[in-house]
């Protein structure tokens, strides 16, 4: 089996637009795609329920008569996560106990506390932090339905103490994935309807009279999922519109080789459009990875996909030395970024741009991706420059508090109506000023 | 002078329909700005400079030779503030000096900092906290030109400790604001470029020759910028696209009405679509505000502006008691809500659906527009539902740590083989399996 990746050197010209070219990827807009989620969605809105099951019964070829019918019950999920294998139901189990306590940490760090100050005059300033009231979990059906996804969106949302979670998935020709039915369980979802597509994000969005319309709406799906998401964003938050799947390893050449490729395979095995890339001083090392490369790659099962996304989309890449590594890394801003190295700290604190950074050459990707405990729902697309793995924190909003005392209203209103003058707004002076006399006429 | 408010009351059929239609508010697209900003985005992109040279020149009807020329000096900027007024001057730097004292309190209370723990086997988890590279502000020109909107934007990126903020404001026909100058180096903005539009959210979001690309670009624009921050976003954060300010007012009929009139008269008197709503169980005292609406409206200065919107968008409802009162504002999640009442704080509690909250007689939303402390960007349009006000935590970002050490390797690694292969990821199950064992022919 050949294989060609790209090869980069970054102390040749032209490597930095080189880069850029790997790095490029511009997720195309389809005009019929756009067209059919924008009437789903205002057919939804307006007829509801009868809307849902309509378009639910021909997109997933089902006979339901009612939406209410396509709700399952907690008995069904029940009996999914009995019927797992005992092996795989004490994985998803361990897994869930880890992604939950992880969480639970970040709830403590995170700042999800209220707080307030009193200042001199009697003034109280600060924030109000709470959950949200209901979150939405949207769980692709068919090839891409994974667990581990269910638990990565629901946990965060239930250790930040949301109210009522709210699940939907697809299940065309009405076949249920057990395992996403157990996960469900073992995350705290309340309640699972098995609709998906355009027609499940409007009713989580939008509301209908069986679907509650939620506040928030997270987790991945196809084209017309991520289409409807972009389009109800305002109305309810949404978590991110994730581009595809990236890996970039740093490595000192000092981690088997072997261990390199597979890592750099199981970021290639999601999909075509997944990139791998890999930054390493030594040349030596470069070529016993690509050679690690072709022998594993006749053994793995999803070989195609694999050599697909290497070829279009990897690069294997010689740098000056870890300290440019560091700093090409920090560019690209990775999702996940793997320090495999004898020494990861001095590089990993280097680091400022990654969605979540694997150190040590025992730290897999594919173990943070189930059960490390850090969520897996990361930034994609250099997105990582400003923002942050799906916490705790995106099930929660904060409200400012202040309350001035009678006090403060005297030297408060003072500034305030100075600046408010000297931008036109009358009223809001004059409401300051108010404050700053205790008028005679005042009714207490 | 005469204005027709609608009222409302909570006990009566339909009262919940009515208020869905007071508080309806559909953003129209326009056609005709989506192409032309499409246009000018893609422009600014190939041509960088000379695009936004061309354009600026153009729309703002200037002469530039170059877009470096378009970059102020800080000498200009200190120009400005020497040239205030003394009185405008102070109030601005004390407005300036209490929004950095809450956000530095802010910064320590909202989980700024970096976290991580050990575990049994010396796996290591946790999160690193970094702020942003590069920030962008956007600053309009013109009429809406708000200095206090410079240091509600500039102050949180420089609390959160951004490295360089950029700051963009158009100067049609040349004209410059010296309060909005003078805010900017009170904020501690780095650079200042005389550019604005679309033109200048593209040269932030995609870089030119002469502006550096920013990783998240703040602040309010017209509709060409809300497009045009529309689309960026993704190549860069966004703070929001916020929608007509609102303020709720819930008052248990202890302020003077006049007080209560003056606060509905300072949200509508931003603009005609401007919300003012208030909440109060004494039908007495609805009709004393109205009263003191009528009696007060011909005094000030943008009383068509204030009459248009009251009449379009305000409302006066009576409802139950002050908790029922709590409950609608709950459903309506204002982006100011005044609980102006002698005990607030009973009523504060109830409510954690609002962008902020104003509590007690002397708390003028107005304050805390400018100088109170707290952000003034907050969310609009029922969004406080699921996002907070503009915060240090906006220019910040989080990313995982994981570091698993050689003995969590051997338990992680059969966790996630076994849901690996559940999910038909052999490569991710190869790569978590190769750290189980110690192989032979390991490098070290």
């Amino acid at each position: 089996m050949s294989i060609k990746i790209r090869k980069l050197d970054s102390s040749t010209d032209g490597f930095h637009k080189a880069l850029r070219a790997v790095l490029a990827f511009e997720a195309s807009e389809d005009e019929a795609i756009e067209r059919a989620v924008a009437q789903i969605l205002g057919d939804v809105k307006v007829r509801g329920d009868a809307a849902v099951l309509e378009y639910t019964n021909k997109f997933d070829r089902l006979k339901a008569d009612s939406v209410a019918s396509l709700e399952l019950p907690q008995a069904e999920l029940e009996a999914a996560l009995e019927g797992l294998e005992p092996k795989r139901r004490a994985a998803l189990e361990a897994a869930a106990a880890r992604v939950r306590g992880y969480h639970e940490k970040q709830r403590i760090e995170c700042g999800s506390h209220s707080w307030q100050y009193t200042e001199s005059d009697g003034t109280v300033l600060g924030q109000k932090v709470t959950p949200l009231d209901r979150a939405g979990i949207y769980v692709p059906g068919g090839k891409a339905a994974y667990p581990s996804s269910v638990l990565m969106n629901a946990i965060p949302a239930r250790v930040a103490g949301v109210k009522e979670i709210v699940m939907v998935v697809p299940t065309p020709d009405g076949v249920k994935n057990p395992l996403v039915l157990a996960a469900a369980l073992i995350g705290g979802v309340d309640r699972v309807f098995t609709i998906g597509g355009a027609q499940a994000v409007a009713a989580l969005a939008y509301g209908t009279q069986t679907v509650p319309a939620v506040d928030k709406i997270c987790g991945p799906g196809n084209a017309y999922v991520a289409s409807a998401k972009r389009r109800v964003f305002g109305t309810v938050g949404i978590d991110m519109i994730a581009g595809p799947s990236e890996i970039l390893v740093i490595c000192d050449a000092t981690t088997d080789p072997r261990w390199v490729a597979m890592d750099l395979f199981s970021q290639a095995e999601h999909d075509e459009l997944a990139q791998s890339i890999l930054l390493c001083p030594d040349d030596a090392f470069i070529q016993r990875v690509e050679d690690a490369i072709v022998e594993l790659l006749p053994s793995m099962p999803r070989r195609d996909v694999i050599q697909r996304s290497l070829e279009d989309r990897g690069a294997l890449i010689k740098v000056k030395d870890m300290a440019e590594a560091c700093t090409i890394a920090n560019d690209i801003a990775p999702e996940h970024l793997e320090i495999s190295a004898l020494d990861p700290h001095q590089w990993a604190s280097q680091i400022h741009n990654a969605g979540a950074m694997f150190l040590g050459r025992y730290t897999s990707e594919s173990l943070g991706d189930y059960c490390a405990g850090p969520n897996h729902v990361l930034p994609t697309s250099r997105t990582a420059r400003f923002s942050s793995p799906l916490g705790v924190y995106d099930f929660m909003k904060r409200s400012s508090v202040i309350e001035v005392s009678a006090d403060g209203a005297q030297t408060l209103g003072e500034i305030a109506a100075e600046l408010a003058y000297g931008e036109g707004l009358s009223a809001h002076a004059r409401a300051a000023e108010y404050r700053r006399k205790i008028s005679a006429d005042r009714l207490t």
